[in-house]
């Protein structure tokens, strides 16, 4: 039997014992034994609870037992989450982490001492849930140069925008039917202003260039402008807004962001829809693809998680390869990126054509008062310097 | 230098050749040393062509050549390609195919003979061109009970269908559009008539339950029954006809098959047009999950077999677990699948109602003279007796 340690019993914690526990056989048949958990780190007590007896405070027990070969850590948060993980590495257990903060912070580091050490650190729980993402990416996408890697990698927000699209709601009603069902926090902005998402993509972007890449330098804009009313146009589009996270090769390096998008009916992101979860990747070779799937929930994320300790089981004596150096990638200013954009103004369409060379305005159903148009292809600081001559900006999406 | 051969130098086996030529610093970087193509075995001799010296017509040169570590099969078919790949194998050498008729057929063979040698026979483009479905299956969807896979595995036939939905065209007319610009083969029959996805859901029926599922026992219908008509009344339900290769899991086996089906909007499926292949994913831990992408074509089908390489190259001295053992799993018969039928009759309405209990008539527009119709949902030998009951069908499609 392989002894594992579980540190956090929350929402995907107990999750991995109840998927070890379903799928006990055929996950034994896989790692080539059977796996147990032998201790849960939590500060809680959980009596009643079957782990009951299992339940340690100090993490120092689990660093000095070495029948313990796996760590499992899903507390969320950079600390203490990192020193408990240096510690394991270090004492030479492997860990696999469904924790995007401690991923995003710390990845290249822990992944190197993981190295150094000739153990694993994992992570496919910690991008898009229990869509395979970071082993296709380290092991299937192998062949290519990917180009671009743009996600729907936020459940809740794509939920909220889903439900406003269907609804015509305003987003704080939606916000808090979200709170309601449980999608959002009571302090929700992790979600709605794009952070969470900005983790996740300085993640995928680091593997990608094979370099640490740090999500404080990535663009974020959230979801909290976007109105009844812009929904409204992008309707009249034929488009769905979503919150996409994205990296794009250009010239030499990345442009990487966060921002709410109007995309069409034909990109392969369109219909992803509610909580769920997808990313689109574009390969010199392989061209486009994607990966679809729930993007967070208690067991689809410890079915990453319990994915993650398969692997290791297989791979007990020796690295897998994972290339992301702690040498840090500069991203290219996003001011570079090229986009059209959508906007809404105060403006008449004559000082509009004025201020903008080639626009196509946009009708809405319902809506007067106000001018909509969607530009022609430029620059992020092109499109700065025209609207700041417009004035009156209400709003801009950018279309993809 | 890590020295392969290829052979077989078609369309695939000559995209093996550009994608290392492209992304040869990148593919060196990920596999710890360069890739380079000692032969290239084929009939013919590609005077003129920057490989013309590595040609060579006996596969022995190969077999006989230490230097060479990894075999790359592109040639197609169950023979020769099947002699050559056991004599690689059985000489240590690692291989990797693009070459479903070979894996469905010998597959598990193949693969426990790798075992035996303790080298890598891997099959990434065997199914789905470019989408990383088959390292995912056995790498990434561990945790789980696959308790349904359902593809869209074939290019020819979706891009045929995806025609004649977007010009209401017949069949016979989308196939000579199709053969024109290369999608189809001058004898269409292996995309047609579903072979091409049958073999491709063996595959991956087999690596689902771990045994080996024979092709010719998976229940096979093509798409040559499917009428300008049939997309009338598709379109009326707001659904598009796809010919979909599904394993799903019932009581405690597997029902195998390949048929066109009516989908509808909200299926992960629905939005897969033209050549593109997805495969859909439900795990009983996971949920649904859905990969997408190029299914076939000459770089993206290369990309996969270029990973497999690369995979290969960090696994040069250690076998790479796959489950799939030559025990044969016998089917549940696909007549205990159930299904909604969608059925075109001349029969009247009455006597529909005599035939099928509950039943949803549908109009189409311009469809006169016959009656269309959705059974309530039952199980395929229902079906059939109801149908006989009925009397002239002119058509069915299941309705998923």
């Amino acid at each position: 039997m392989i002894k594992i340690a579980i540190m956090g019993y929350g929402t995907v914690g107990s999750g991995v014992v109840e998927v070890l526990n379903t799928n006990k056989e055929s996950i034994a048949k896989r790692s080539g034994d059977y796996i147990g958990v032998k201790y849960v780190l939590d500060l809680r007590d959980f009596e009643g609870d079957p782990i009951q007896d299992k339940i340690v405070h100090d993490y120092q027990i689990i660093v000095n037992d070495p029948e313990v070969k796996v760590v499992v850590e899903t507390m969320g948060g950079v600390e203490p989450a990192y020193t408990f993980v240096k510690a394991m590495l270090l004492a030479g257990k492997h860990v696999t982490t469904s924790n995007k903060a401690l991923v995003a912070e710390k990845g290249a580091e822990l992944i190197a001492l993981a190295k150094e050490k000739n153990v694993n650190f994992l992570f496919e729980a910690s991008v898009g849930g229990g869509i395979p993402i970071i082993r296709p990416l380290n092991s299937s996408l192998t062949a290519d140069e990917i180009e671009e890697i743009t996600g729907i990698l936020n459940g809740t927000t794509n939920y909220m925008l889903t439900q406003m699209a269907a609804n015509g709601s305003e987003f704080d009603d939606v916000l808090k039917d979200a709170q309601a069902k449980g999608y959002a926090e009571k302090d929700p902005s992790a979600d709605i202003e794009g952070y969470d998402a900005c983790r996740k993509i300085a993640i995928l972007t680091s593997l990608v260039c094979g370099q640490q890449v740090d999500f404080t330098d990535i663009h974020t804009e959230g979801i909290t402008k976007i109105t009844a009313t812009d929904i409204k146009y992008a309707k009249a589009m034929g488009r769905a807004i979503k919150l996409l996270a994205s990296s794009k090769k250009q010239d030499d390096g990345y442009i990487a962001m966060v921002a709410p998008y109007m995309i069409d009916a034909t990109h392969p992101l369109y219909p992803v829809n509610g909580v769920f979860n997808a990313i689109f990747v574009h390969g010199n070779v392989l061209g486009d693809a994607m990966f679809y799937g729930s993007g967070a929930g208690k067991l689809p994320t410890a079915s990453a998680v319990v994915s993650d300790v398969v692997d290791i089981a297989k791979h007990l004596d020796r690295n897998i390869w994972v290339e992301w150096s702690g040498e840090k990638k500069e991203l290219l200013d996003y001011k570079k990126s090229v986009n059209k954009y959508f906007v809404r103004t105060t403006a008449t369409k004559e000082d509009v054509k004025k201020a903008f060379d080639n626009v196509t305005f946009i009708e809405a159903e319902g809506v007067t008062g106000e001018v909509g148009f969607v530009t022609e292809a430029m620059s992020e600081e092109e499109y700065t310097d025209k609207a700041a001559k417009l004035g009156v900006v209400l709003g801009m999406i950018r279309v993809a």
